[in-house]
């Protein structure tokens, strides 16, 4: 996409956040409401885990709306969850607990990571919260991963930040109220896909698993676990970047392991959302459609101005 | 898709219309100009053949609209062309000689019938042109097929319409002026792709053309013919619903039966324009993605009001 054909599409990013309350129905809506109360922005989704004792809302729109509905969710979060008063299975540092931007449509990557870092200091400044950068907006290499900076949770960390300098936080003062600290960042469109196989034997999902992620060898954009799913292995994932590592390449791969082992693919399924580019990229991967461009998709031809 | 959807998507009609002039680009200009400068028309393609003598012009717009431009296209090319002087290898029997309309979005296939008969009523009416009506508008089971309308082409007819109670027209007088006679009606999009064969021996590709297609025993909605383009064998085809014969199956019989001559699929090409829920549906069967929704395309998804 030039920058021509990119001036003249809508700009759409997405935000993904994720806040520590699974229980209270009037919280989470509360949250939500702040969210969606923001003009232009658009909630996609609200999914929340009783067990987790957290909520995922997902939303869209503008650079700025999303900026500033995020910014909304995270003070209406900060208001009404006390983590000392938070139980939940899910690792947590914070009332907001993890809030990546993504781009969707006419932003790059690099978009993302100013807006985050613009959010994350309004976070900081506004709302006295403590915020880490992770991901593409890291400042640091071990502030990459999620894992690293939620490292002993809210509990561990309000002891942490008072002395270690390396949890000193990106924005906000180095100390944790009830509200914990939260983790803002950019990242690439996440795409959740489950692989069933033709056996019950999960040991198999969890070999193939092992076989095709990235911390244990695989392909560098794949996350997988090994599970029992309604009686049936499962290879569930989470594709990280799929541009990079493309749906078909790992169905392949996760195929050619199950043959090994003398099971097969049963089927598949998509978690949620996924952008139309990963799907017409693997049908033109299996038809080998070459020379194809994007305009010839009818629909995307009819967008065009 | 309910009615409910359907009932908040602009609908969207396409109307792929065959003129009889390849090779003057005033006239060619004139026909697309009266074509497009219809209010909500858009023309998205206007492709000429010398050696045909022949130009298609593919146009979108909401149903009154297309209707309106059809009848524009049909009017000025009866203005401009003299079937008495035409030449060119492609069969015709008009100036405006074959005039589809295509169900896109919100619009079904009796929607376009019905818009093809109020056209066909119009230019007979109007214009003083004969209207045969086909494929699914045919008023009669051997004029379904464009083949057997424009049997003899103009010069054929033109005796033929006199005499024979069989060629008289659906709108329009029983004889022909030098415009000729129009055909309109309403078919399935069709999808112009190719299949490319590691071999230079178009023999092979002949013989998978014929166990492809529908005319020799083969899948109901393709039709298909063996070339030889650019030093490689190809099936060149026309799939003509891909909803019923969709283009993975396609593909898929292509790579069985040349196997069997020992060779493999190359590449493959689309010319022109495809309807996204065709590249979808192929996703989806070789990911076997089951219990998908298109809802769950981020870009599908956006578009909902």
């Amino acid at each position: 996409m030039n920058s021509d054909r990119r001036n003249r599409v809508k700009k759409i990013v997405e935000c993904v956040s994720n806040f520590s309350e699974g229980r209270r129905q009037p919280v989470i809506d509360a949250i939500a409401n702040a969210i969606g109360g923001v003009p232009d922005v658009r909630v996609l989704d609200v999914q929340s885990d009783g067990d987790h004792n957290r909520t995922v809302v997902t939303f869209v729109g503008g650079p700025e709306a999303v900026v500033e509905g995020a910014f909304q969710g995270i003070a209406t979060a900060a208001q009404l969850i006390d983590l000392d008063h938070h139980r939940g299975e899910h690792p947590r540092i914070g009332a907001a607990d993890v809030v990546p931007l993504v781009p969707v449509r006419g932003v790059t990557m690099e978009d993302c990571v100013v807006l985050a870092r613009q959010l994350g200091q309004r976070v900081g400044e506004e709302l006295d919260i403590p915020v880490y950068l992770y991901e593409e907006a890291a400042t640091r290499p071990d502030r990459r991963n999620l894992a690293d900076i939620r490292r002993g949770e809210y509990e561990g960390l309000k002891e942490e930040i008072l002395t270690d300098p390396d949890r000193e936080p990106d924005f906000g003062p180095a100390r944790l109220g009830a509200a914990g600290a939260t983790v803002i960042g950019a990242r690439p469109f996440l795409i959740a896909y489950n692989v069933f196989l033709t056996t019950e034997d999960v040991d198999i999902a969890r070999r193939i698993a092992r076989s095709v992620r990235h911390s244990s060898g695989g392909l560098r954009y794949v996350k997988a676990l090994g599970l029992l799913v309604k009686g049936k292995a499962q290879v569930s994932m989470n594709l990280t970047d799929f541009r990079l590592t493309p749906v078909h390449r790992v169905v392949e791969a996760i195929r050619r392991e199950a043959a090994r082992y003398g099971v097969s693919v049963e089927r598949s399924e998509l978690i949620g959302l996924i952008p139309q580019e990963a799907l017409l990229d693997a049908a033109q991967w299996y038809l080998q459609l070459d020379g194809f461009a994007s305009e010839q998709v009818l629909e995307i031809k009819l967008q065009e101005t």
